[in-house]
């Protein structure tokens, strides 16, 4: 095969749009899954995330995406899927509910606002009443549940690999 | 829509068959990262994990998912890959080569051995020499790279994407 080399930090893929895709995350108890999420945010190419309460980025792991995504914070979540809403946002939230949707057959609408639970709580149940769709990724063993950080890394990955270029 | 309400850790989904893919850990520094992918392959039905060197794993991190895979550690990588090759598995290396492929159109095989590598120098050259394929992740913003922990969540969730049932 010739000679395979390390083309590490290679030059990132274009998109033809913006990302239409807003993370939402609940006030979450970490820093580290906050900032975890802002990393894979920012190589995802997203470039708006709305934090809930009172975690903060910390830039050793958040990396330089801690300076390139805009970062709203605000109080309390209700009011601002209300806001995302009436922006015309589809409401996904990311939890095992009732109803929710297998990720692998879900089809996801460019214009997304995805809401992400705290690590214990998950999403409550007065923010599930208010989101158009619930979508939960597979588990096949223990311990049954997927850290919220590597959750929402799956359903990145899965929006962008059904919007390679945005 | 009625009421919808949680159903956390819910029961997992059953396999048809033991998943085939084992993962493969070159040196990683943190063991923290190791035990993330510890926690993630528990979550994804795997049941076989090969760490080298001396990262460990924590119980606080890897949850159930420590007693519940199989963790053979070896001091040095190459031979490890040579046995995996000699019994049958794919070689596949998550890192970014000039031949590497776009995971999202990368068809797996079922009995694959997932290689990543050290958060620093990713899979040494000679390692890369052996390997049957290398598979990357699109990065479309910076900080241009994913944490070793969660680009492997992202490859197994492809993975597990292409084989639900094992």
């Amino acid at each position: 095969m010739g000679e395979r080399h390390h083309q590490r930090h290679k030059p990132p893929r274009a998109l033809a749009a913006p990302r239409n895709l807003v993370v939402v995350c609940a006030p979450l108890r970490s820093n580290i899954n906050l900032s975890r999420i802002v990393r894979t945010a920012g190589c995802c190419g997203i470039t708006r995330l709305i934090s809930i309460g009172t975690a903060r980025i910390d830039p050793k792991i958040a990396r330089d995406a801690a300076e390139h995504i805009t970062l709203e914070t605000h109080r309390t979540l209700p009011p601002v899927v209300d806001r995302l809403g009436a922006e015309g946002y589809r409401l996904v939230g990311l939890e095992q509910t009732n109803d929710s949707k297998n990720i692998h057959q879900y089809p996801f609408e460019s214009k997304t606002a995805l809401v992400v639970g705290n690590e214990r709580l998950g999403l409550e149940e007065d923010i599930l009443a208010k989101l158009d769709d619930i979508v939960e990724i597979p588990v096949w063993g223990l311990p049954f549940s997927y850290n919220v950080a590597t959750a929402t890394a799956m359903a990145l990955y899965e929006y962008c690999r059904q919007f390679p270029e945005g």
